[in-house]
C-alpha cells in the first residue's frame, strides 16, 4: 500500500504541529476563538484534539486513495484523455472509475456544513490533502476541486448576498442553492467558473458576455467563454456585463479597470429540465481544447445564447463576487503545484538512486545531489508558504462571514474581531500571489529537472517524467498568469508603502536593528533578507515616482503620500516597476518563506534546518535580483518609448 | 514567399561580414592560407568572393525551402509521427515528401568533395543553414543531418586511417567508403551513430556491445544500442568493445575512464544483399521510442547479433574516432537549438504584437518587452558563439587533415601549421561545450517563454508553441547532457590552470589591467567579466586542491603543478568543483560570448550594440554565479559524505 500521506514527513508535520487546527476548528464550528471549546451543534467534534485526529485519519485515507487508486492509472488516464462527441464531453472508463472512487469517499462534502450533507472540516484539510491528490494526478485533483469548491462557492455567495439563514448554533436552516449543493455533495453534479473570453484573458475589463433582464423578470446570458476547466458540468458561475456605465467611464477616463464595475455574477444551469423528465442542453459545449497536458481535465469552449440565469448579489457586483473566490482558488493551485513538485522529486530521486554512472548511483554525483537538495528545500518552503496562506485565508473568510451574520442578525461586532479579520486578510492577500507565482514556476522547473535527471528515458513517454512537465506548464498560466501575480504583488507592495511611508521606514529600521543586534543568527539572516526586499521596494518607488520624488524629498516623509498621488500617470510612471515586477516578486517570495519558516522554528526547533537550507539559496538569489533591479531596465524602457514615438509619428 | 534566411538580419551578417569565408574556402579548396587564391581544381570557384556569393545564394534557397516547404507542414508532421511496423520504420507521406524536397535540392552533398558528387562547400555553410532548417522543424533538420554528416564521417574516418588517396590538386582518387558516400549524396541512404546502450548513457566506459574477429577474418558485432537518432537507416557507425585490457585496468585502478581504451569503431551495414537482388535485414530494429517531441525523427532501439562489421582504424581506437566527430556533432546541435530559439522568438513576437491587453498590445507591456529583448539578445549571443565554434572547428579539422596528408605522402610540415592547428582546436574545444550547454538550455527556456507569452492558447496544440518546447527538451539531453558539457568545461578550465598556473596568473593580471586602463568602455566591461570568471576558477581550484594548496602556497607558483598533481584523488578532491560545474560553465558562456562580440565589433562597430545588451544581463548574472560559488555547496557535500559514511557503516 503506497500512501502519499504517510511517506511525506513534512506534510504530516502540518497535521501534528505545523498548523493551528484549534483555531480552524473553532471558526468552522462557530465557537469563539478564546475560551473553552463548547460547540452548540451536538454533531460537532467533542474537542479540537478529536477533530485534529479525525483530520489526520481523513488525510491518511486520501493518501491511500491517491497512492493506490489514482497514481497507478495516471499514465493511462493521460493517454486516454476525455471523449467529446455530440456536444457532450465524458470520461473514458478508467477515468470514470477513478472519479467515482473519489466521490465514494464522500470527499466532495469535506468542507460543507453537516446540515447540507457534508463533514464540516476546515478548508485547510481540503487544501493540504489536495496536494496528495495532485501528486497522483493533477487533472484528477483539479476536476475533483470543481465539486466541493463550487458547492462552497454557492453557499458563500448566498451567505454574502443574505439568502442564507442560520440557527443559534450557526447551523444553516435555509440557503438559496441548497438543491444544487446537495446534488454536488452527493457526487451527482459539479460546477465551474466561466470568466475568460476569446479576447479577454488576464484583462477582465474587456469581457463582452452580456446579461439582460427580460420583461418576464428573468435574467438571460449571451456570450462565449473559453478555457473553462471542468466546463462540461451542470452549473456555471458566469461573469457577464450588465451595466454600460463602467465601459463608458473606461473610455472616458482611459482607466482600463473601470469596465469591471459593469460586470455581474450569475449562476447558469447547463440544462433545462423538460416536463417529460428529460433535459435539454442550453449552454452549448462548442469545443474541448486539445492541450499539452491535463488530459483528464476538460477545458471547454462554451456559448450562451439567452441562457436563463440567476443573478447573484446585486448588479455590478460580479467582480467583487469573483474576488471572494479568487484568493482561495489561487491557494488551491498553489497546493496543486506542490503536489506536482512532490511527484517530480519522488520520481527523480527514485531514478537517481537506482541509475549508476561513473561507478556510483547518480544521486551521489555532486551536481545531481545539489539539484535534488534544492528541489527538497523548495518544496518545503512552498509548503510552509501554502500552509500560511490557507490558514489566514480561511480564518479571514470565516471570521468575516461570522461578522456579516452578526450584522445581518442585528448583533454587535466588536472592534477586536474586525481587527483580527483585517490582519488575517492582509496576510492571506500578501501570501497568495507569491504562492501562486512561485509554486507554479517551481512546478515547471522541477518537472523539467526531473526529465533532465532521467536523461534519455526522461524524454520518452515510458517513465512519466515528461507527463509531469506537460501537466505543470499550465500552472503559470491559469488562475492568473505568473505575470499577473507579479504585477499584483508589486502593486500591493508599492501601494502599501505609498499609503504609509512612515510605516515602511519604521519596518525597515526594525529590520536593520534585527540584522545587526539579534542574538539569533537565523533571525539576523532573515532580517538581512528583509532589508534586500526593502531596498528593492525603495528603489522601485524612487524610480517610479521619478521627478515627483525629487520635488518632495525635502518635505517630511508624511507629506509624500499626498504629493505623490497627484498628477499620477500609472501607464508612464509605473513603467520601471512593471519591468521589474517579477524580480521584486521573486525577492518577496524568498523573504516571506524565510519569515514563515522562522515563525515555525519558534514552535519546533527542528524547522531551523529547513530555514538554513532555504537561506543558503535565497541569500545570493536576492542579492542578484536586487542587483538586476539596480542595474537594468532603462535600455528596454527607452526602446519602448522610442517605438511609441515612432508609431505616433507614423500615425500623424 | 517566406524566407527564413532573408528575414534574419543577424544571420545574414555572417554571410557578409561576420565570418572569414576566405579562409574557409582556402582550407576547403586546398589552397594555402596566405598568398594568392589559386585552386588547382578547375571546378573550384574562381575567387573566394565568388564562392561567398554562391554560399549566400544557397542559404537563400534553403531559407525558402525552410519557410515554404517545411515550416507550413511542421504541425502535421509532428502529429503524424513515424510509422513502425514489421520491424521497419518509415515516414508517412507528408514527411516523406518534405524529406524528398530536401534531397532534391542536393543538400546532402553540400560539403562533400565534388569528385564524390558533392558541392565542396565549407562545413560552416551547412551549419549556418541548418539553423534555418531547424527553425522550420528540428526533427526534419536532424534527420537531414544524418545524410551528409555521416557521408563526411565516412570520408573523414577513411582519411584518418589512411585508406583515401588524393591527387596533387587535393582531389580524392580513391576512398574506402566511396560507394556508400555516393549513395548517401544521391539521397538513397543515410547513416547513424550507435553509441548509447541501456546501461551506458553518459558513461561510455560501461559500453558492453562486443566486436569479435572471426577466424574468417570478418569482424562481427553483438549487442544492443538505444536512443539511436535516425537509426532506421542503412549504415551504422557502431562503438563496440574489442579489448578487455581497458576494462581490467578500469577495475584495477578504479579509473572509470580506462574502459574507453578497449572500444573500437565499426561500420555495420543494416542489410545483407542477397544473390537474388533482394536484401535481408541483419541489424534488427527492435523499437521506435515514443517521445515527447521530435516526432519526425526516428529514435531507435537496435540489436546486433553477430552482424558483419568493418573495423575503422585500429582496434582500441573507437573512442578516438568518436571524438573526431563529437565536437562537430555538438556544434550541430548548437545550431539546431539556435533555429529553435529563433522559431520561439518569432512566434512569441508575432503573437505579442497582435494580442492586446489593458489597452495595448502585449509586446508593449514592460515585462513582456523585457522577455522579448532578452530572447533577441540571447539568440544573437548564441549565434556569435556558434559561428566562432564552427569556424575554428572546421579550420582545425581541415588543416589537420592537410597536415596528415602531407605526412602520409612524405611532405614536410612546418611548425607554423602545427601551431595554427593547435590554436584553432583549442578555440573550438573551448567553445563547443559552452555552445552545446547554453544553446540547449536557452532552447528550452525560450520555448517555455513562448508558451507563457501566449497564455492559455500557448497550452493548446493549436498555436505551435507547445510543440517547440516538446522539441526543445531533448536538446539538453542528447549529444552529451548539459551536465556532461558542464563537467567538460569545468575540467578543461581547471586542468588548463593546473597545467600552466603562470599563464593563468598572467592572463588574470592582463584582464585586471584592461579592466582599469582600457580607453574603451566595452573592453573594460568585458575584462571585468573575465575577472569574474578567473575569480570563480581560482576559488574552485583553491577549494578543489584544498590541503594541497596550503602546502604549496609558499612555493613558487611554477612548482604548483607537480605538487598538486601528486596523490590526487579526483573523486574526492574535485567534489566542490563538480558541484559548481554548471555555475562555472554559465559564467564561462557569458564571458566567451562577450569576448566574441567584442572581436566582432572590431570589424563592425554596429555589433557594439549587441555586446552592450549582452553585458547588461551578463554582468549581474556573473556576479550572482560567483556569489553562489563563494557561499554555497559545503552543506550538500557534507551531507553526501555523511551518507557515504552511513552506507559504509551499514555494509560492515
Amino acid at each position: 500500500m503506497a500512501s502519499f500521506f504517510e511517506d511525506n514527513a513534512d506534510l504530516r508535520w502540518y497535521f501534528t504541529r505545523g498548523l493551528d487546527w484549534d483555531a480552524l476548528v473553532r471558526v468552522t464550528e462557530h465557537v469563539p476563538l478564546e475560551g473553552p471549546y463548547a460547540p452548540k451543534d451536538p454533531d460537532a467534534p467533542k474537542t479540537t484534539a478529536e477533530a485534529k485526529e479525525l483530520f489526520g485519519d481523513i488525510a491518511r485515507a486520501i493518501g491511500e486513495l491517491a497512492g493506490n487508486t489514482i497514481a497507478p492509472h495516471a499514465a493511462e488516464i493521460d493517454r486516454a484523455g476525455v471523449i467529446f462527441e455530440n456536444g457532450e464531453a465524458r470520461f473514458p472508463p478508467r477515468l470514470e472509475a477513478v472519479s467515482r472512487a473519489v466521490s465514494q469517499m464522500e470527499l466532495h462534502g469535506l468542507c460543507l456544513p453537516r446540515e447540507l450533507g457534508g463533514m464540516n472540516a476546515p478548508m485547510a484539510l481540503y487544501y493540504l490533502t489536495s496536494e496528495v491528490l495532485a501528486r497522483a494526478d493533477v487533472s484528477v485533483m483539479a476536476h475533483h476541486g470543481f465539486h466541493g469548491g463550487m458547492a462552497l462557492a454557492m453557499l458563500l455567495f448566498s451567505m454574502r448576498e443574505g439568502s442564507t439563514t442560520l440557527d443559534a448554533a450557526g447551523r444553516i436552516t435555509k440557503t438559496r442553492f441548497e438543491k444544487e449543493i446537495r446534488e454536488i455533495v452527493a457526487g451527482e453534479a459539479w460546477g465551474c467558473m466561466d470568466i475568460t473570453e476569446p479576447d479577454a484573458g488576464s484583462d477582465m475589463a474587456k469581457l463582452r458576455a452580456r446579461g439582460v433582464l427580460g420583461s418576464d423578470g428573468v435574467w438571460r446570458v449571451t456570450g462565449q467563454k473559453i478555457f473553462i476547466t471542468s466546463g462540461h458540468g451542470k452549473y456555471h458561475f458566469v461573469i457577464a456585463r450588465t451595466e454600460t456605465v463602467g465601459a463608458e467611464r473606461s473610455a472616458a477616463t482611459d482607466d482600463p479597470m473601470a469596465g469591471l464595475q459593469g460586470l455581474s455574477m450569475f449562476l447558469v444551469p447547463t440544462y433545462e429540465d423538460l416536463p417529460d423528465g428529460t433535459r435539454r442542453r442550453i449552454v452549448s459545449l462548442d469545443r474541448v481544447e486539445e492541450k499539452l497536458g491535463h488530459h483528464a481535465s476538460v477545458t471547454a469552449a462554451l456559448s450562451f445564447d439567452d441562457a436563463p440565469a440567476h443573478l447573484i448579489g446585486e448588479r455590478g457586483q460580479g467582480f467583487e463576487y469573483m474576488l471572494l473566490l479568487m484568493n482561495g482558488a489561487r491557494v488551491g493551485v498553489g497546493f496543486e503545484c506542490i503536489g506536482l513538485c512532490e511527484a517530480s522529486i519522488r520520481l527523480a530521486e527514485g531514478y537517481a538512486r537506482e541509475r549508476t554512472s561513473m561507478g556510483k548511483t547518480i544521486d551521489r554525483h555532486e551536481m545531481i545531489a545539489d539539484y535534488l537538495d534544492e528541489m527538497r528545500t523548495d518544496v518545503r518552503g512552498l509548503r510552509a508558504l501554502a500552509a500560511y496562506a490557507t490558514f489566514h485565508e480561511e480564518m479571514g473568510q470565516k471570521l468575516d462571514l461570522r461578522r456579516r451574520v452578526r450584522e445581518q442578525t442585528g448583533q454587535s461586532v466588536d472592534t477586536e474581531l474586525a481587527r483580527t479579520i483585517r490582519r488575517h486578510r492582509k496576510k492571506a492577500r500578501r501570501a497568495t500571489p507569491l504562492l501562486k507565482y512561485l509554486a507554479a514556476e517551481k512546478a515547471v522547473e522541477m518537472a523539467r529537472r526531473c526529465i533532465q535527471i532521467h536523461g534519455g528515458v526522461g524524454y520518452t513517454t515510458e517513465y512519466g517524467a515528461e507527463k509531469l512537465l506537460r501537466d505543470a506548464l499550465v500552472m503559470p498560466i491559469y488562475e492568473g498568469t505568473s505575470q499577473i501575480q507579479s504585477l499584483m504583488a508589486m502593486k500591493d507592495t508599492l501601494g502599501a508603502v505609498m499609503k504609509n511611508p512612515r510605516g515602511f521606514v519604521q519596518r525597515s529600521a526594525d529590520a536593520r536593528v534585527r540584522a545587526l543586534s539579534s542574538r539569533d543568527a537565523l533571525e539576523r539572516r532573515v532580517a538581512r533578507l528583509q532589508i534586500a526586499a526593502d531596498d528593492a521596494t525603495r528603489l522601485l518607488i524612487v524610480r517610479t515616482a521619478g521627478d515627483k520624488l525629487r520635488s518632495v524629498r525635502d518635505q517630511p516623509i508624511g507629506a509624500w503620500v499626498s504629493s505623490l498621488s497627484k498628477n499620477w500617470n500609472p501607464k508612464r510612471d509605473f513603467a520601471f516597476a512593471m519591468l521589474h515586477a517579477e524580480r521584486l516578486t521573486r525577492i518577496l517570495c524568498d523573504v516571506m518563506i524565510a519569515e514563515v519558516l522562522l515563525e515555525q522554528r519558534a514552535t519546533d526547533a527542528a524547522r531551523g534546518e529547513i530555514l538554513e537550507a532555504w537561506l543558503e539559496r535565497a541569500e545570493p538569489r536576492c542579492r542578484f535580483l536586487l542587483d538586476e533591479i539596480q542595474t537594468r531596465g532603462q535600455r528596454v524602457l527607452d526602446q519602448l518609448a522610442s517605438d511609441e514615438t515612432a508609431t505616433a509619428r507614423a500615425a500623424e
